[in-house]
């Protein structure tokens, strides 16, 4: 039994107590959020003892692990201390907006024997994981071209976007890792953002949709097709082309329930709403891969070189967009 | 190059019609039919003579082949006239209504050296097709269930009814022939019919839908879904499962277009509406095949006895509707 | 809270056990089994104790309800003995594989205040119950037509098949239950049984595969088509087809993913393979649906009554196999 | 009746040769290729004389309108000739692989009455079209994103290489064309290009995949995806994704057969393999709306300007393939 504190009791950390409380080798022991009407309530929830101080969980020796879903400008600090305390990470993306920040972390655990897991969740959804293992399988021979796309059902509100670091940080970040996923080390990152969405993410000096082409050292090619809109849900899918063949992942619907009628024939239903919904078993996956290194004092992917790559992409990609050219990296 | 002879000028004599003037190695010679203004109006747009007079055209000693288009009661003589006047026949499903002048016919031909091929187009439906030679290569294993469905978009007139000769020596014909196709020899027929669909359908003594159940003497089982309305376009699929498969043929749309929008996903438009469009690729290959048995002096099929034997399959579902009991044949 | 002892620790037993400790308002007390090392490894998993002492299990006032897992021919005794020890029930289907049985069981418990479901899960699969509410919400019109395809992937081992009651009584009573889900009473069953698939299911006086069509008393019919063999997996589909459009409902797959090359495209994977993952939404989706009517008092459905006319027409549709007739019910 | 002399009988003139024989209100008179053999070839098979001599074409005043299907580098001189005799004139793409050529047609034939249609005959494939019509009419709100995959099977050889003009004015024309078909003007290029495929195609000097993106003047994104190789067949799909919906265009395969089998369900047969079948409704099309233009002295679109364009674009793409920048147009 693995036993966990959970830093954030918010959104994404409510989904981490549900998983944590459903892993049959998790025990989540303690919710720690500086709100503690909320960890109280989310602990209650889940059998665990609620606080604010941090220091506690730390100082804890019977917590092995700590969950981080707290707001990402917490996310450096606690897991350089966690990691200093002794204790295995997993932490939510993005490591932190500025890639300052996350080197300056990276110096402080570099030579701290750490398990640090970065919370790419979509690595670890079922069709795209399928997907991955058979490309690498060779079942498409080399891959040539890989199509991401990902849009989300409607745009945050201005609030959230002022904090959000912009679409690529908080949003592409997720097709990046994905891209990597895949190609490995990225070469050349060219990019194109548009304002089409909504009047007040333009006023927030962000974009509101993008395409992102990226070569990888292979050669491989792949494209990023964001959208902050998206009127018939959370659409999220990848095509993996290669000199044999090709696999595609769909989106996912609550049933398998299609209609004909006289106007149109098949309909199914819109998509999984978000990614809450669309990606349940995927943040199960991830936690379970975590655990597994945890037990067995191996190293989990991605890792904190994982979080700064796909962190270096969207400097790049925010780059080329200003520019419009060709960002090489490496 | 065949010449030919068209009897009928009615709805399918102007798809034969039109299949003819297509065909490059056939010539549309003359159009036969009593309404002889009807026949010129369809000789016209091919550049074909019209005429009103059988023996004119059966005594014409450079026309090579028929095809029988006319209303069903005259296909027998027609059929039987034409065989006996040296030409080769293609004659349009049901051979006649009525069995035993089904049988009459093939006392007068049956001694004569004859080419006569029954109009059942749907064995020429490309994914028909495609399904029936891969069951042949062994594709499914051993063929156990077929499933038939094959919905109208909407019931006849009265008028066409009392002619029709009910829905199973109408309608069904062309499903029995399908399970004859794949199925070969049927020894049980078990049927149900309902009046669902249209009250001028039950006022003319006949069914509107029917499930036929049919056991093929390899003990493989058929089921036979009809209705004579379909909200949806013209109903018209096919399962064939086997002991290590199966294979499955959909509808036709007229483009591979979907809709995704707030309300439902992937929505395709309404099937192609009815037989003429549906088939329109069956018809041609069908006539394909005859030609190029009257030009190999091959036996074309299906042949006369296909004929037969679907309309024997069609008075079984009615016997077996009326008295509850499964009819054994053969 | 609804606490709760579970009667059987085998296959099924173990699927109720995980899905009561998945509630989060049941609680699994108790697991029973006369394998009492069965009974405990169960409890073990769950937090709950064992035993093989039905009776201390009855008497225990701090139990509300029973799940009866246990094999088939202990169903009645256990049903009975648990409604008259005050207890809420639900137990698997089928009550019994003797009509005379149930409705003696039912003399018991008719005049005792009780709650009692049955387990036909299917109820609640959320394709089929997304299809049943819509067309009882009038999306299809007037339902006409319903289709139940159903196979297993392999046959079971002749020791499973000389206690299963046959083909009808066994695999098909689910079937019969969702054709009354969607048709209610129904006034008319025509049965056709196969052997393809196994000479130990023939040599059992078995069948392995089954068309049986049924008439309700709206005039609706339903066809069902069963077999014991599926090379592709669990084959489960649903189509209603009514007045004014279909619904149809189609199989479940792990992943959407979709593989094509230089041979075929769009390949998906096999189906999922059996009832427990494919049905495992379905299995808690049943449980919710007990627990909410244990809590408010209200009756739960499929009740006894269901589950005896499910029986009745696997009776009939024997009788109509035997007798190649039309059974008239009700 | 349209009377239509064609030149070029190679491939591309082959196809419009027998669309013309087949089109109802259009007569094939003359074939004319400096070939005589081949022209006489194709003469023959559809009634029409054979010449070698282009003035003699052009002077035949029972000649109403030309179909240039001839090499690329013969186009702008037959072009502006024909339309200087008087002749409405449909013309493959491209005009001319070089601009100032292009536009030098262009001052021969500006000031001249003329009828003159580009053969971008993927603007009538029923499914672009379908989604052109609707997008036009709203159905997706307002258009954002818009993806054209374009894939051939197989790289083509050296020789035809060498005269092709590069992938992005060989073969990316098509999609080119089909972004301004949906966007209008273009303002930004950004193109990428691999090498991947064929070694034959890096020693010409060309690219043998690639990804353009595009902006229009409304904002809309457009990305281009091609590869000269795709194991499955000719992969042409496109999605246009807007503030309220989205419609997609899949292939097209020969039949609607699936199979499933224990490996694979649902398995479909690969795309029609190339332009000639996939495109062949819109060759069809495409010269139905030019004869409707003859006969009604209607402008027919694409027309010269859209070649012009389309030429524009990929130079455009070339150019930012050699910079790595974007390129702003207009």
């Amino acid at each position: 039994m693995v036993r966990f504190g959970l830093f954030g009791a918010g959104r994404i950390g409510q989904v981490h107590a549900a998983t944590l409380a459903a892993h049959p080798r998790a025990e989540l022991v303690v919710v720690c959020d500086p709100m503690l009407e909320f960890a109280g309530r989310l602990a209650d929830t889940h059998g665990a003892v609620a606080t604010s101080d941090v220091d506690a969980v730390l100082a804890d020796d019977t917590i092995d692990a700590i969950v981080i879903g707290s707001p990402t400008p917490t996310h450096v600090d606690l897991l350089s201390r966690a990691v200093l305390a002794g204790k295995a990470v997993l932490c939510e993306k993005p490591i932190d907006l500025d890639l300052a920040r996350v080197d300056a972390c990276w110096e402080q655990i570099k030579d701290v024997d750490h398990t640090v897991m970065i919370g790419f969740n979509r690595r670890f959804d079922p069709s795209f994981a399928d997907i991955r293992s058979r490309v690498a399988a060779g079942e498409v021979g080399q891959l040539e071209q890989l199509i991401v796309i990902s849009r989300d059902p409607e745009p945050p509100p201005a609030a959230y976007l002022a904090a959000s670091g912009g679409l690529f940080r908080d949003m592409t970040i997720h097709d990046f890792d994905m891209v990597r996923f895949f190609l490995g080390d990225v070469v050349e990152v060219s990019a194109t953002g548009t304002n089409l969405v909504a009047d007040h993410v333009r006023e927030a000096g962000d974009i509101d949709g993008a395409v992102v082409v990226l070569r990888g050292a292979s050669g491989a090619v792949a494209q990023i097709t964001n959208s902050r809109r998206c009127a018939f849900g959370y659409d999220q899918r990848l095509e993996a082309f290669g000199s044999t063949g090709m696999l595609t992942a769909d989106n996912l619907r609550p049933t398998s329930v299609r209609y004909s009628g006289a106007e149109r024939t098949e309909a199914a239903a819109p998509y999984l709403n978000f990614f809450l919904e669309r990606y349940l078993p995927a943040y199960r996956a991830e936690l379970d891969h975590f655990i597994g290194a945890v037990e067995n004092g191996t190293e989990p992917s991605p890792r904190f070189a994982d979080g700064r790559a796909a962190l270096l992409l969207a400097d790049a990609a925010g780059e080329s967009m200003r520019t419009g050219s060709v960002v090489r990296l490496g």
